[in-house]
């Protein structure tokens, strides 16, 4: 059975050599963990697909039509993650935004394999040594210009690192490359701000729902003095931290009681803990 | 006759929804002018490009094959813009590079009218509300990551402005949206440094080997103390600024000097002034 793509309502595995999101990155993304029909923090993911369009001036899409493209491009699988990339189209060439009709493409690919030890015993993660540039106007939105993830990303190969902490430009604590972060320091859980750069996850957006979480600016040393430390995203839920470079972290019991809240609400996006 | 595209060498006219340039502006670009056969500043354009692929780790291309690919693609057109994109292609889901084979995009456009009462009389400029973000990694080359400039060109429908100057977070001087910008003040020629944000034009480029010019820090001040001001890109050659919101200027001797140069070293750019 091969994966599934939509292109505007429609079969398709290609968009125009014209398309602004391909010209330009000018859209923004989705990333869905679509399990048995059941499409993990739904909700989260429509505000800030939401938001994203009114930040860029996309044309708001009808929720209950993406929920049905979601759900055809999954059907048959038991598992997998959609990806829902919407794009301005295309508007001919400049940057100019066209009146042109948005480009909505819904793609399923397999669902990543976490084993279970990484949520039991903890993933390892690295320092990046790339910084994030600080840009308010696209802070917090998942819009297609990831060059510096890509960049960042790139900075290592060893397949034992989950992933990578980012700085921004002034040296404040703002996300993974692939997932935000939080850290328990003295009983209180806090987490970067990102009003200058990074992505405001979904699974951040359930936790900051969920339970009483401060978000600050925050810095290397905020990391290195933390209790527990997880990093979370809307693929593989909520991992506990037991590596950053050569400061080992216990996963510890704020991380497990919100790792089993998760589990509770949304129980298709990772094990019990 | 339809306008002719090119991937990896291919006639063509959609490349694949999981290409990383859609996914994440994984890629580089640049916009030719291709007049009579001749392409205007290729060795600018080869310059930049093969510095693009240098700080993304991507392919270097065959110089010899690109001037093929842009030869056909303009065959038949006595004036054409050809835009030639580079991305990191097929390469899976995630931020980490893989070892795809990237996709080269090859593709004609109509050229743009210029009035000639653009060269003559100078084009009005608008001071843009946006601020460029500060990212060394990226400053300079021509990627694919282009929300900025789509945000920026979207502050106005005015077609009167020719374009809009952009500063950085910090308040430095950068570019227009689709140009580069110098100023003529006391006998010297200025353009702002590069380094944290902003596109180093193949014009610029030009502009810097045919004459003294001085890369340095300058502000909103230095734009309005300024004797005379030209923006310059690959497309339009140089055009002197006639206002920039209130304050006006006229295009001056020192304006003209280097658009007959130009107009001499590239006469399908712009014409003699």
């Amino acid at each position: 059975m091969s994966w599934h793509v939509l292109v505007n309502g429609e079969s398709a595995s290609a968009v125009s050599v014209s398309d602004r999101g391909l010209l330009y990155g000018d859209g923004l993304f989705e990333t869905l963990l679509v399990d048995g029909g059941h499409i993990a923090l739904w909700d989260q993911h429509l505000a800030r697909f939401g938001e994203g369009c009114r930040r860029l001036a996309l044309p708001q899409q009808d929720a209950a039509n993406l929920l049905q493209e979601v759900s055809t491009v999954a059907a048959g699988r038991s598992r997998c993650v959609v990806r829902v990339t919407l794009t301005r189209g295309e508007g001919g060439r400049g940057y100019a935004p066209a009146a042109a009709a948005a480009t909505r493409i819904v793609a399923a690919f397999p669902a990543p394999e976490v084993p279970a030890s990484a949520y039991r015993d903890g993933v390892d993660l690295r320092w990046c040594e790339m910084r994030l540039a600080r840009q308010p106007r696209l802070a917090g939105i998942k819009h297609l210009n990831r060059l510096e993830q890509v960049l960042a990303r790139a900075e290592w190969q060893d397949t034992a690192l989950a992933d990578g902490l980012l700085l921004d430009s002034s040296g404040a604590l703002t996300c993974a490359t692939a997932a935000n972060v939080f850290l328990l320091r003295e009983g209180r859980l806090l987490t970067p701000r990102l009003h200058q750069a990074g992505v405001a996850g979904t699974c951040r957006a359930w936790i900051m729902q969920a339970t009483s979480c401060i978000e600050r600016r925050l810095g290397v040393a905020d990391v290195e003095q933390a209790d527990e430390v997880f990093i979370a995203n809307s693929i593989r839920g909520i991992l506990p931290v037991a590596r950053i470079e050569s400061r080992r972290y216990h996963p510890g019991p704020a991380t497990r009681r919100l790792m089993h809240a998760l589990h509770q609400a949304e129980p298709t996006l990772q094990p019990a803990p």
